[in-house]
Order: C-alpha cells, then structure tokens, then sequence
C-alpha cells in the first residue's frame, strides 16, 4: 500500500487551497525548487558547456525517458521525452501515415484534445495527398474503424468529460483492419494504470507537467513499439536524433532506436524540476493509486449527489471507463468556477459547460474533496453568476 | 559606450576558467539564479494553474519574443518563442515552400549547421513532392540561387570557420529570382549587428542558449517578415498558436500574425532564466558590442601568428566577413582542445578539424585572449595529442 500521507507532504500545497487541477498543473514537489537551483548554480553555472556530458543533461531525455516508460509497461529504450505534446503527436502521425502509405484516413474522436487535431490538420493539410481527418463520437470510434484507416488516433481519458477508451479493445480492432494506433496518454500517465506493451499500442505519447507534476513546460514524451523502432521515421528529423549527431555529417541518418526522435537541444532545467517530481513515483503503486483515486471519485459524486441532485455528472461513472478526474456540466460553468476559485478550491472550466476537477490521491485528501463538494454545493445555493463579471470568458483556465 | 566590465560583473565566471565558448552555451547570468527560484516557489509554488495569467507566463514568449526582436530590427510582433531552433527551421521552410508552389528548390550551403540541411531532408521526404534539398559551398551561393529556387536557407554566421554571409545582398539576389529567403541566426543573435528589416529577411530563426546566454535548454525564436504574417502557415498548428485556443474549436484557424507559430506549452523555468539573461542586454549597444569583438578578435589572432604562425585561421580576416568567432584548423584538433579545456581554458572542436573559440565581449577581456593564445601556443609547442586518450572522439564538445 502506497503512504498518500507521506507523498502529499512531499508537495507544496498553499494555505486555504484545495487543488482539484492537478490534471492542467501539478504542484510544485519540494524537492524541485533545490534541484532546478542546483542545476543553474552547480551545473550550468560551474560546469558551463562540459554540463552536457558531466551533468549527464544529453543523457537525461533518455534517461527520463525510461523512468516514465516503467510507469506505463514500456520497455527501455521505448521512451525518450523531448518537445512539447502536440509536437510529439505530429511525429508519431507523419510516422505511421508512412507506415501504411495506402491508406488516407486518420481517424479520431471529437473528445480528442483539440491540439492533436489541429496537429493532424496541420499534416494533412501540408502533406496535399489526398489524407482526411475523420472524426467521430467517442462512442463510435469503435465501429468507424474499417480498412481506410492508416492510424487511430485517441486520447485515452478525454479531457473535459474524463470518459477512458478501452486501448487495448479499440487497439485490436485497429490492428485487425490493418491500422496503426496511436495513444495521446495526457490524461492517463500518472493517472490511471496504463501497460503499453500489453495494450499493443503502436505509438503512445503524452505530457509530463499534468499528474506527473514536472512543472510548467515541463518536456512531453513519445513512445515507439519496440517492434516499429527501426522503421518509424521521425518527420522532425533534427540533429539529437541522428545516428551520431557530433559528427556533424551533412546527411540524416535516423538514430538507433527511440533516439531518432529526438529533435534539438532538450530544456535542461525542465528536466531537473521533472527528475525531482518522478522521484515521489519511484514509492507509489499505480494499483494503490488507482484504488484511491476511484475511491475520492465516487466520494465526490455520491457528496454532490446528496447536496445536488439536478448537477449533471460528465464523467461515465463505470470504474473502467473513467480517468482520473470528476466533471460535471452546468450551463453558468464559468462562473461557478470563477466563484469556487475565489474560495480556494481550484478546478478548471472547459468549454462550452464543464466543471472539471482532478483527482490526485498523492495530495488530494477526502477531507479536500468534502469540502470542495461542500463549497460547490454553496455557490450553487447561491447565484453569483448573475453578475456580469463572472460572464467574461476566460482567457486561460 | 558600454560598459563591459559592469557586463562582466552580472555572470557567474568559474574562477580559473577562460570562458571561450559563449558561442556553444552562455555562462549563467547572477540573476538568473534568483529569477527562476522565484518562478519556481513563488510562481509554480503558490500560483499553481493561475501562473498562466497571473505570472504571465502565456504572454511570456511574445513579451521575450519582441525583446529579443528589438535586438534584430524587427518590429514588435514579428518574433516569438518556442521549441527548439530545429522545430522552428522546419516550420519556416514549410511555410515559404507553400508560398512558392511551384518551386522545389531549396537552397543551402555546406556551412549550415547540420540540423538545418537534417530538418530540410525529413521535410522534403515526407512532403515526397519531389523537392530538391540543393547544397553548394558558402562561396556559391550567390551565384547557385537561380529561378528554381523556392527558399534559400542559410546560417548567417557558419558554426565553424565564423564565416559571415552578406545578409542583404544574398536576400535582395533572392527576391529578384522569387525565391523567399530564411535565416539561422544562431550565430548572429547577440553576436553581430543583425537587421531583418533592413535586410529584407522573409523568415528567420535562432536559439537563445548561445551569445544570449538564456541557459541550457532555452527556447528558440521564430520571426515572419510583417508581409508575410498573415500568409505564412505554421505547418505545427498546435492549439497556442490557434486564434482562440481556449474555445477548443475542433477546427485549426491560425492566430493573428505571429502568435501562429507557437505550437505547444512553453517551457517556463527556460524563459525565466532568458528573461534575466535579457536584462544584461538592455544596457549594451551592438555597436559597441561589435566593435569590442572585432578586437578581441583581432588580438586573438595577431597574438598566435606571432607565436605559432603556421597555425591556419580558419576565420575570414575581413571584418565584414567574420562573426564572433575565431577558428583554428589543426589536424590534431580534438586532442589539442582537450588539452586547452585542461588547463581552464573553454572552446571547443568541430569535426573534422576545427578549433572554435566564441568571442564574447560582454564578459571576454583581452587579458582572457591573451592567456587563451599564450596557453594555445604552449601546447602546440607539446605533443600533448600524442597521447592516446586525447585520440578518442568526443561524444559531446
């Protein structure tokens, strides 16, 4: 059994705050403050250019790399962070449309976080060959995947309502049609118990600064079934991915294995506050994660049941088809999440009217969930959101 | 005049080192330490999701963006940061290859750092349109850019010999055939007087880690002629560069001018230490800057042609030809760096046979050349690289 206690004293949690947005941005872990100042003074600042290979910062991508891989049943050298996520989807999509260059369809869902589709967009569009984006309902995916499909595209947990994707059931039908799949874990590293190697994922990728708490900008990753590493091409065929990027050749050679994905020069100080955050996972067990994060749910839900009965509940609330967040709609949702903020209890509103809240059994405690239900419950009583400046729609949330 | 031994006094300079590589990884700023612990406790730490806006660190790469513009000639609104110098090349080039359609010629030299030619070969492949990656020595590029041609892309400044190409005058030859023209500024930002407006730049990119000593890992810039703005598309188009990125429109409709070439979140402990690093600028003049490394340069060379006159400069003497480096060739390069970087003295080696030195007014003083060309030619006079430990290549320099 995982120590929830010990792990949340490990975060830096602010006064007067109950921290439901763990799934946007993880807090701050203790330890990250000293280890990104020992890597400005003691690294940058006293190693300079001999840092990359002294301070093993050339390495780290990899390194960390195979630390998340763990996490999510990828094998070494499967996994290697780098970039942003939206980059990282394009890799893995210009990749497998090569992989099965007779075939033009990319299938997704309208849950989808709308970056990977504009990414896909944005591929199509400059391929000019004739590809499409199609899109569908998230409960439809299954059955829209027929022999056009080059690649499936999915976010396994969907951002606003928090509904899971069966990977490895829609993985196998993609297989059985000849398509590739491609994973967006955002919502599911760090969250809910993923095995990639089991799921047969083709390509999987995802961001570091939600539940893994890496810190904000913290690097995305990507990985490659070991079996396509030696075909999948990288599209951003950068120098940090060649076969030996200091000998400085004028023609691209892909690097052996995940490396090839590798672009340019990683953010160093990124990757420190993102070590120290994975540190607090090496002593967790996703099972006992996982136990409890369904636990506070259900807490959540069965407390705004009582208090509210007419909230609407957007998250499916079958165990095995919900990440690891709590959504509900209401048609004045900014509002009340301008209005729960303002009392300390932070979640994030999606549009066009989701309340959303992570749930993060590292820090987050049944006493935090009582009292977010118990506040939410309140400002609901009450009607703040008839005041016109709670109509302002945010320009970040 | 500026001041540089006030510059001097704002960087951390390891005691016993001659820093000469500046032109690889800038030296850690004082502020920089204090600038991004603040990010990190006082920003990450107690704001939590609310340091988008409150911190503003999603305004952050235009705010820097245009800081770092003001420096090249460029408007406010024409650069913004993001990724990596790679990830921007590639946008760039597929931009200016969608505004010329019927073109499929890329222009480039055999001095362009290798990430460059890498990124345009992954495009040029997964576009398979039959576009021509076309490579010619630095001195042919003038005459080498014909009607074909859709974008000439070049490195100003070439990372080895410190070569400075004619900005203007290849531009201006550039437009006259049609072609567009995309400039690497990884060598001249910070280094030498760069102005895009007056040199007629249609794209240009660069890093931020190197003479503008951001940090290991900063992010790189993009900027798009002001004429070009709302033509020029992203082939990226990740949500932060989607003109409202928190609708979450299932469709991708690039941002207003600029903001469309950021993709995905950004790094915020990197532009925390950059914005300190940017602050030294404020007080500097390029001309001044400019002026101070020329001579330094010039003493740097003057000092070993009295001493080892058999040693071949690599660097174009001309001023109007050189950048902010100065270059070596020797056949026993790697062995003899390493034998510099022992006795506290920083630069480093590019295959095949470069000696590299960055020079960098803003901290390098004459009595560092002096010692960096006494302690050079002290080893020459050895047969230090004899040894086979200094025969081994270099993982990273």
């Amino acid at each position: 059994m995982t120590d929830f206690a010990a792990t949340r004293a490990q975060f830096v949690l602010p006064e007067g705050v109950i921290y439901l947005d763990g799934n946007s941005l993880g807090p701050l872990p203790k330890a990250a403050a000293d280890r990104v100042a020992r890597t400005v003074r003691d690294e940058w600042g006293e190693m300079l250019i001999t840092g990359w290979n002294r301070a093993g910062w050339m390495a780290q991508p990899s390194v960390l790399g195979d630390r998340i891989g763990a996490m999510l049943g990828a094998p070494a050298g499967s996994v290697v962070l780098g970039d942003t996520l939206s980059v990282k989807v394009y890799q893995a999509l210009a990749a497998a449309l090569q992989m099965r260059p007779d075939r033009k369809v990319i299938l997704s869902d309208s849950g989808n976080f709308p970056s990977d589709l504009y990414m896909a967009q944005g591929l199509v569009a400059g391929l000019g060959k004739g590809h499409e984006l199609r899109v569908v309902a998230p409960e439809e995916v299954a059955d829209a995947i027929d022999e056009d499909v080059a690649a499936l595209m999915i976010t396994e947990v969907d951002y606003r309502t928090g509904r899971r994707h069966d990977m490895p059931a829609l993985t196998a039908k993609a297989h059985a049609m000849g398509a590739l799949a491609i994973w967006d874990l955002a919502h599911s590293a760090g969250a809910v118990p993923v095995d990639l190697t089991e799921g047969k994922a083709d390509f999987a990728c995802g961001c570091t600064y939600k539940f893994l708490n890496g810190g904000p900008g913290a690097p995305a990753f990507i990985y490659v079934a070991p079996e396509h590493l030696d075909r999948a091409q990288p599209a951003l065929s950068g120098w940090l991915g060649h076969e030996a990027p200091f000998a400085f050749d004028p023609d691209y050679r892909p690097g052996r294995g995940i490396e090839r994905m590798r672009v340019g020069t990683p953010s160093v100080l990124q990757m420190a506050a993102l070590e120290a955050a994975l540190d607090i996972w090496d002593g967790v067990e996703m099972a006992s994660l996982r136990k409890a994060a369904l636990a506070l749910g259900d807490l959540f839900i069965a407390e705004m049941r009582a208090r509210r009965p007419e909230l609407r509940l957007a998250t499916p609330e079958a165990h095995a088809m919900r990440g690891s967040q709590i959504s509900f709609h209401h048609p004045q949702g900014y509002a009340v999440m301008q209005a729960l903020i303002a009392r300390g209890v932070i979640g994030d509103f999606r549009a066009p009217d989701i309340l959303r809240f992570g749930i993060t059994p590292l820090y987050t405690t049944e006493d935090d969930i009582r009292t977010a239900a118990r506040t939410l419950s309140e400002i609901l009583d009450q009607t703040l959101w008839d005041r016109p400046e709670y109509h302002k729609r945010a320009a970040v949330t």
